[in-house]
């Protein structure tokens, strides 16, 4: 299907997004499973329940659009996830690997964010209402997540260099 | 080798992006010929200049580790670079092809947003201060193309959706 119009582009990129917060979905219980700081594994399970609810909304965000709320494999995602899986596999000192994890679950939130803050912008752009909140809904807690990491790095860092 | 200290992790994770960087090197010509708006080549075009720059001072954080400047594949960026890849093949109209690309390449920029967030923060905590510093400046730059990407999004989007 050519992508002649934004709104095209909007939900090839929609189906992306799905297919990336189910990967997540998948994913997250196994990087939980390998924290050992009781704070982090927290974290992790927290930001769980959290992409379970992601899916939904991404799922309610194709209305507006009339098509089916169909998921498109996301490439990045698996790599990004390939490399998480790679650094699990390393032979690491606990606090070490937690702060590996750390690194890790950054850079998927900082994709999520660069995805749905594109996706909130031609959203908005299109008329999107309903779709531009339930996304933004969806960033918020991204950033959030993101902020509680760099927040329990400092201690996760500091147990790691000493 | 185990990663048993946060100086193993920093010298695994600065092999990382040295890789990614240097795929990006290899891939941003392609992504500024795919764009059509000359504002937009251009702005690939500036960092393509500054992602050789990053490659170099990469190269030189590697010093402060006592080990060599040797690139690990980055299966993140691989991913990323491949989706990029994927959307470059779509049958689009030339000024959603161009939303499609800031979108892909704000991916890429809060992908190595957050490598060098974690990178400059064990560097600081490992006492890396010449390390710091040359992270610190990618990071920047990776900040900067961020934002002159949504600027420049502002027209492209509502060309797309004329």
């Amino acid at each position: 299907m050519p992508l002649q119009t934004l709104a095209d582009a909007f939900h090839d990129e929609l189906r992306d997004v799905l297919s990336a917060e189910k990967q997540l979905v998948k994913a997250l219980p196994k990087i939980a499973k390998a924290a050992s700081s009781v704070d982090l594994r927290a974290a992790f399970e927290k930001h769980l329940a959290e992409t379970k609810t992601q899916v939904e909304r991404v799922e309610q965000a194709f209305e507006e659009t009339g098509k089916a709320a169909r998921a498109k494999t996301c490439e990045a995602m698996e790599g990004l996830l390939a490399e998480a899986a790679s650094m699990m596999e390393e032979e690491a000192d606990p606090e070490v690997m937690d702060a590996i994890l750390i690194g890790c679950a950054q850079k998927v939130e900082h994709y999520e964010i660069a995805t749905y803050g594109t996706l909130c912008t031609w959203a908005k752009q299109l008329g999107y209402t309903r779709a531009y909140k339930l996304l933004k809904a969806n960033m918020a807690e991204e950033v959030a997540t993101d902020e509680a990491l760099t927040g329990l790095s400092e201690t996760v860092n500091a147990e790691a260099n000493s």
